[in-house]
């Protein structure tokens, strides 16, 4: 698996990342939600002794979460490597990461278990023998709440069967500008499939990047939940390519100005907020796919998890006004485009 | 006098241009809305014929419109060296220009003739001298026609007496962002004077450039006229410096926000309107203003000449749709921008 930030892909991708997630329990421990503050803990160093029996090949990094600043574990949700949910419970949770920030293992979240495996670009094959592998390794050290009819048995019982959620982000620029996304949206939902805009507030969704992503865990294997995601997100890829060839061919100069005038305002803006340098970010990303705009993706990457507020913060290692925020979002902006 | 376009000032004058127009018709001609078209034309020669016997010492230009292509007139009213009312006429107007562009002679406007003279800046007392000159030089030469009692006599009322128009042209971002345009104009009223933004289209204005002007024209020497201008003027000027120095010290990082991305849009552009690219000028102009950016103003004038619709087409040499005219003009801008 590659890092999805850091690692190149093709330019005219139109997937950033891959991810499988698996829930797992302990059949000893009583789940999640029962568990006192102390018991919590205790469950956190049993489960990351197993870990020291060599499971991932990799130097791995125990994070606490009871130990560790705020804003640090905000920003590794940033990097989609663990869930707002687990930032809730801090006391109780904690996750472990591999060096390569390619496997995360949230600890205490809703299951005792969330194995996450997360890729650059489309690799769901990729991302599925490896957590396939570092579930079977776990099973092997540990005994999982299993049931024969049910399969694997989870906290809330819409995981319950596989455990298993594999979502993929995409950048669909054309299906939005075109209003496609809703109908794309109600379409998956038929399929027991689910597709929301990751950068949303409210109603509206910035920045053009969608997860979709299986719903239904019962009654497929995990290879028919893979094999489906991927079908969708084929289709998808080639209605969006098809919806950028309309655009280009109906308003080619709209299209250009827009993301010509993305990148300039990124190059030049002196206070910039997080919504809009999502959206400036996404037009300067279809420039790149278009072949118009010659900037390497992972930059890209790197400014969209850069330039949230907890991210930001982290990197800057202080806590900052709104208006700071905005000056020092447009700075480290300049100064990353500046090295392209 | 100088160019007032081509012409370098101080980088922080908040003056464009100094104008005086002197309206005068010749005693034994009926007034120009009383002539016939072949009588209008006789009347263009007669006062040309006048011009040839060394007026301007320099060499000079007729442009009879009802030969000159319309683009080509209309691009002499966005160097403010002509105006719309001369265009409306069209088969019976012309106009004498001197090589340098700071002197003009409108024929059979509103008066048989409508003396002109522009330049650069903050220079009343020099566009004084030099209208006055021209003025009594016409005057050995032919009869005006004037009334002891009246002064020069003008075919609409308002301009009778000193037949005089005096006006200066001055950038004012900071007054408009601070909404306190409307009241400067209203007392402005009261003085006798007035003030318009000269890119107004319905109640909107753009690219916060005015034009202050007397009002009154009778009753006052042209001395008077033109002193009580400049105190107005001056006055204006340490009120706009003054409220810039407030929004510069209440919001700085916005100011100069607005600044940069101005300057980074007109660079970046593909597509680019009439009225937002004058708004996206004027923001430049104040950061030269402000020694954020160093561009000649040189450039900043000639951008706001060439991108004026009328001004394109002329400079093209053909009739653009408005896609055309937006597509081009970002063009142009992009052009002239790089040469600095």
């Amino acid at each position: 698996m590659k890092n999805w930030i850091y690692k190149q892909c093709n330019n005219d991708d139109i997937v950033l990342s891959s991810m499988i997630s698996l829930s797992r329990n302990l059949k000893e421990v009583p789940f999640s939600n029962k568990l006192t503050t102390i018991e919590a803990r205790k469950n956190v160093e049993l489960i990351y002794d197993i870990f020291k029996n060599e499971i991932i090949d990799e130097e791995i990094h125990l994070h606490q979460l009871w130990n560790e600043d705020k804003e640090i574990s905000n920003s590794y949700v940033d990097k989609h490597l663990i869930s707002k949910e687990l930032i809730k419970n801090r006391d109780k949770t904690a996750f472990i990461l591999n060096k390569e920030e390619t496997i995360s293992i949230m600890i205490n979240e809703e299951d005792h278990l969330r194995l996450q495996c997360i890729s650059a670009g489309l690799d769901l094959d990729e991302v599925f023998r490896s957590i396939t592998k570092l579930d079977d390794k776990i099973e092997r050290n540990a005994h999982y709440a299993f049931d024969e009819n049910l399969g694997y048995l989870t906290t809330c019982p819409t995981d319950i069967g596989t455990g298993m959620r594999a979502s993929v982000n995409m950048h669909l620029p054309a299906l939005t500008f075109s209003d496609e996304i809703a109908n794309f949206a109600k379409g998956l939902t038929q399929i027991g499939m689910t597709m929301r805009g990751i950068y949303e507030e409210g109603t509206k969704s910035y920045g053009n990047i969608y997860k979709i992503s299986n719903q239904v865990t019962l009654g497929l294997t995990e290879e028919e939940i893979i094999g489906n995601l991927k079908g969708v997100v084929l289709n998808v890829i080639s209605e969006e390519k098809k919806f950028r060839e309309v655009l280009l061919s109906k308003c080619k100069y709209e299209i250009e100005d827009k993301i010509y005038r993305a990148y300039g305002t990124l190059k030049s803006a002196v206070l910039l907020g997080a919504k809009e340098s999502i959206d400036l970010l996404s037009s300067v990303r279809l420039g790149v796919e278009l072949s118009l705009l010659d900037i390497e993706k992972t930059k890209l990457n790197e400014l969209l998890i850069i330039t949230r507020d907890s991210s930001l913060q982290n990197y800057l290692g202080r806590k900052l006004s709104s208006k700071e925020l905005n000056y020092e979002r447009a700075k480290i902006i300049k100064i990353i485009l500046k090295e392209t």
